[in-house]
């Protein structure tokens, strides 16, 4: 019998991601691998075997099963996108914690419907931004949070384009109008709108336009697009997803007395470690020949990886309420909410051609 | 008298960044400091013996002078933009080769005036973007031409920022509406725009439309703006400057193969050597922790700094037309006129509040 002490994770589906979330229950001191449930039991059956389920664990050939299990305390879900509010709401009601993929929803009438399930039913709702539980997103938030040495935010852009092989652009759900239709959007797209409203301390932007040459799979589905947002206090931000270009996952930010520039926020680079470079009141030799002072290079350390500390923090919320009787922490599901909410205003400035959406 | 195998320069005007030209002039094994004008002879008198002219420089206290000096070879003009169309058509109709600061013109057909009498008078004329060339930029270059490791450009962002102090924003020649009337556009802008058309190989794109959230001073100068640009093939580029956010001066650009990042392209951190960062069919670990392979970092070398190598071209050029007969080279100043065409456009984008300005 696995730890009563740990959070009890049931899985739904056998997608490729779900191999990398499988791993950090595993190493996650607060959550153990309880359940997998595919609408193929044998799939179910390889699923857990090879990806170091306990010889305990309960295989299931439905999502149902999974979640009419007593024991499973909380489900990740990374179905397909037009299948999360079905299956979100569906945990919800059978009092399954839930970790949902991004993007949350198709647009955030679906996922106040999720969020409702939720709120209704005392479970905990977070998406599965996993760079935001880095100690490196700590570490930059506070750079940013610095008065003196970032200032102001006045300006940004984030892009994370991946080359996708032609076996993706064909067959991933990520190119399917009827399973992911926000295609890139809401996938690499996801993580440039969350960067940037991370960085503006959750903001909303004024304004969203789509910038000018958004190119879509000839189902529709968008395949590269961009936007910019415009605050209120006159900052801005541009970003850049694509899926027909070479790995890029970079954030570059200014503000009146600093910078910050990162080349690897959604995965970094090497597991254990992770970096970024600032500068404060950055400035010129005499004559401009050269910086003074010259950007600094800081790098943070992890025992355990982003996803496994996005497990861990998602199980401490879900033993509060499990043990403590505690309320489920609305942060979470506030950033998700805004985060489709920018990504609904980007999709309908597409939609219009490129014409400025107001946010309320 | 100074060596004869060498251009001779003239300086126009006492700008601070004349300071850093006569450097540059000075390590050059191609050019020498000849003389310097300036409406006041005194200030000419202090610029040339804090600048290490030679004992032998002609100290005028008028442009005209320096013009009229039958031993001046070529010119260095960094006046305001505003004076540019006057000053350059009077040197190239003295003979003088024209080294000229940027923005070169107001907008392309001051420039266009600028280059018919340049031509007319076989002069050699050249704008003074210095990064281009930086042996870097050729490194750089090699790359992004590289189809196997970077591919087709599909998109880009530049930024180039600094936060200027109270006195510039307030007495800087590049906030005055009669002097620089195109404001961080035609300053940091200008910089940001000719690293997009470099990165495009100098192909125009089909449209350009402003960003929203330009921000003009009292005058009606810009003090930030951004803009997005689009291309027949689909590629598309974005970039933002500013004169009121941290020095931050970098190029993100994505292939279908490969990606460039840059953090220091207008001023290396250092003279003596400079960096870029380049990956090539950049993917994932198992299970998408980490990168492999990881981007790797470039070193370029230079024992002259890129303004001295700017000025050696520039002679090597002048040197050509003086003692070999040799035409006028055209790549310069073609580079120079598509660079304004574009800035054109964004300005003309700004002031119809960010409608789309088709190019031809």
């Amino acid at each position: 019998m696995s730890d009563p002490q740990k959070i009890r994770f049931g899985i739904l589906g056998c997608a490729e991601i779900a191999r990398k979330l499988s791993r950090a229950i595993t190493l996650s001191p607060l959550a153990t691998l309880y359940a997998i449930g595919s609408r193929s039991l044998q799939k179910a059956t390889l699923f857990a075997s090879s990806n170091n389920f306990p010889p305990s664990a309960k295989i299931y050939g439905s999502y149902e099963d999974v979640l009419n299990d007593p024991n499973v305390d909380a489900v990740y879900v990374p179905l397909p996108t037009s299948l999360h509010v079905k299956w979100a709401v569906l945990a919800a009601e059978k009092k399954k914690h839930v970790l949902l993929e991004k993007p949350v929803a198709l647009n955030v009438g679906e996922f106040d419907v999720i969020l409702d399930a939720c709120e209704k039913n005392g479970v905990q709702l977070m998406d599965s931004t996993m760079w935001m539980h880095h100690p490196r997103a700590t570490k930059m938030r506070e750079f940013l949070s610095d008065a003196h040495k970032f200032g102001e935010l006045k300006s940004m852009h984030t892009v994370f384009t991946f080359g996708a092989d032609p076996d993706f652009l064909e067959n991933d759900i990520r190119v399917k109008p009827d399973l992911d239709a926000l295609g890139v959007l809401g996938d690499t797209g996801w993580y440039c709108v969350r960067s940037i409203l991370w960085a503006a301390d959750f903001s909303l932007p004024k304004s969203v336009i789509a910038l000018p040459g958004t190119i879509f799979n000839k189902a529709g589905v968008i395949m590269s697009c961009g936007a910019a947002l415009q605050w209120e206090d006159g900052k801005i931000a541009t970003f850049h997803c694509s899926f027909l270009a070479n790995l890029t996952m970079s954030i570059t930010a200014s503000g009146t007395k600093g910078s910050l520039h990162i080349s690897d926020f959604v995965v970094p680079f090497e597991e254990k470690q992770a970096s970024f470079s600032t500068a404060t009141e950055s400035g010129f030799t005499e004559l401009v020949t050269g910086w003074a002072p010259v950007p600094s290079q800081h790098t943070v350390m992890t025992d355990l990886p982003q996803e496994a500390l996005m497990v861990t923090e998602f199980s401490r919320l879900v033993k509060s309420i499990k043990n403590d009787g505690a309320v489920a922490e609305k942060k979470w599901p506030t950033l998700s909410r805004k985060t489709q909410y920018v990504l609904d205003a980007v999709k309908t400035s597409i939609d219009k051609g490129g014409e400025s959406v107001i946010l309320n």
